[in-house]
């Protein structure tokens, strides 16, 4: 933790620099989590079960919480409307996590069994559909047409991600850049869409629309480099998934990216095998940490999501100082400092 | 064929019945059609590839067609609007199509290799789940929040009635109205929101909306119906898809429904093997076919039909008589007429 404290100006309390935003919004997130419930509700009864099972697991909700921060961030005072969209970011992105499960065939998700192994893929890719219609319904009723643009658009691209990781996934050869592209579209579209909706809802200037959908993507990029760090060598207990469920399933991320170009060809065999012929041995997982660590490949993913992080910070410059805008740039420290 | 003639009020040509509305909207489709294409594109070469696979395998497009159809109906005259909002019905389909056959494990569609055997599980989600974006920013580009609303809704009932399918599915006990409600929901909702935009993009009353709607959803349940007859009665060349498939997959459909009930103990002890414990030996096939002879369960299941059939055709009944009118009365009857 001690590392944190220099690298991350001064701030010692990765966890504290998320708590000032989530007081701030804490009014609109009691609305959010109602709607959430209510809208989870249907006369077929396993709806709710699935949908509640993944709900109530525990996330942080940080996107819908960046949705009603963006917007109290521009002013924004239409009632309800922030208070939809919220909810319809964290059922797309809800959606998302079922159909990974599917996708990934993964048999754990934040610490719990994946609805799947409970109720089946079926339920799993439905449920997903269904979550992903009462997300349209929702931005229907909120009657922006620019906002359903920017969401509708994102859940197009955030399906061209994951087929994109489809493609590269067991590819030891994916570059840095291709890696970059799958997870702007996969994690950051989402970030980038939940921070434009507050001042498009807000009816602000273009150049802040633009300012917070920048923001959001590099928090987003910079957020899905520290949980690809954390794969490797965060604990189970705080992130709620074991250690090395991306090697595992074979996942392509920076870490190896990364090793791979600075490795051995004796290395490069270890990575064959393993991640694309998925020829996964007792002991293999403490190998993979030791390579990364040999070619110092979890810092440096650090390092490249502190790039992220800077810009953006820089993305918020445009807005006057105030504890909105404090408390989001506060949360690119809490993401970054996860990894320690 | 010879009682079609009877039956359907003189028509002789079931084909015939479909084809004076394939040509009163062909100038459209062409559009539609390009816009599939288009639209199906993407920098992700599998996307398109998976997309085209089923797009391309020479489905009827009768869910656009009702678009274009009652848009026409009503006067409209706004250009590319029904044109996309007929693409996104489509679309919506398709991806149902995609997710359909990782949820029922399937191998054929359309009498040709599922897309999930030739690329994965995966790629039917993911690939389902970029339709349905592109579907809805299609829609978005109309603008008109009321067709939004529809067809975001009809994503949400659709999900729902999947789900309801999946819990119904494999119980001997289900009852008439709660396998109406199960295709009212998963395969009627998308006809009857198919219809209802026609007339809300052209601004008609709400009378002609409703009626619009009450057409395709009856329609719709009529089309689901003989589907299921042509499960177990019609010819693998003539749906492009195998006989016997509801039977294997343990599926509950009408024809079932009525069999059970009118059954000996006997039979309803082979319903219970073959389609609850899926227990299904050669030769079953054959036996389930007999017994729905028996019991007259296909051929009432078609009256059924026809009943709902009945109800589509006085949905238009406060449409002035024309050509359009003309051929949405005889979809009913091609519809009916292709269990024979």
């Amino acid at each position: 933790m001690g590392v944190v404290v220099s690298l991350d100006e001064g701030r010692s309390d990765p966890e504290a620099s998320l708590s000032d935003l989530v007081a701030l919004v804490a009014g609109g997130m009691d609305r959010v989590n109602a709607m959430i419930l209510s809208r989870t509700g249907s006369d077929v009864a396993m709806i709710p079960e699935v949908a509640n099972h993944l709900i109530a697991s525990g996330g942080k909700r940080l996107r819908p919480i960046l949705t009603l921060a963006t917007a109290d961030l521009c002013a924004y005072s239409g009632g309800e409307g922030a208070v939809k969209l919220a909810a319809s970011v964290e059922f797309m992105h809800t959606a998302t996590l079922l159909h990974d499960d599917v996708v990934d065939e993964s048999d754990m998700r934040r610490g719990r069994v994946a609805a799947r192994i409970n109720w089946g893929n079926q339920a799993s890719v439905l449920v997903g559909d269904f979550l992903l219609g009462q997300a349209f319904r929702m931005m229907v009723e909120v009657g922006s047409l620019r906002a359903l643009d920017i969401l509708s658009a994102a859940a197009t691209v955030i399906a061209e991600g994951e087929v994109m990781q489809l493609t590269a996934a067991k590819n030891t050869e994916t570059s840095e850049d291709e890696y970059l592209a799958v997870i702007r579209a996969k994690t950051a579209e989402l970030f980038a869409a939940a921070c434009e909706v507050g001042p498009v809802l807000a009816e602000r200037p273009r150049a802040e629309q633009a300012a917070c959908r920048s923001y959001g993507m590099n928090l987003g990029i910079a957020f899905q480099l520290i949980d690809d760090v954390l794969d490797y060598g965060g604990t189970s207990a705080s992130l709620g998934k074991n250690v090395g469920d991306d090697f595992r399933e074979g996942k392509i991320t920076l870490p190896i990216v990364l090793s791979f170009r600075r490795g051995s060809d004796e290395e490069r065999v270890f990575w064959r095998r393993t991640l694309e012929q998925g020829d996964v041995r007792d002991g293999d997982l403490e190998t993979a940490r030791a390579i990364l660590k040999r070619h110092r490949a979890l810092e440096d993913t650090v390092e490249r999501a502190r790039h992220y992080g800077a810009m953006a910070r820089d993305a918020l410059a445009l807005f006057p100082n105030g504890r909105m805008k404090a408390a989001l740039l506060q949360v690119v420290d809490f993401c970054i400092a996860r990894a320690h």
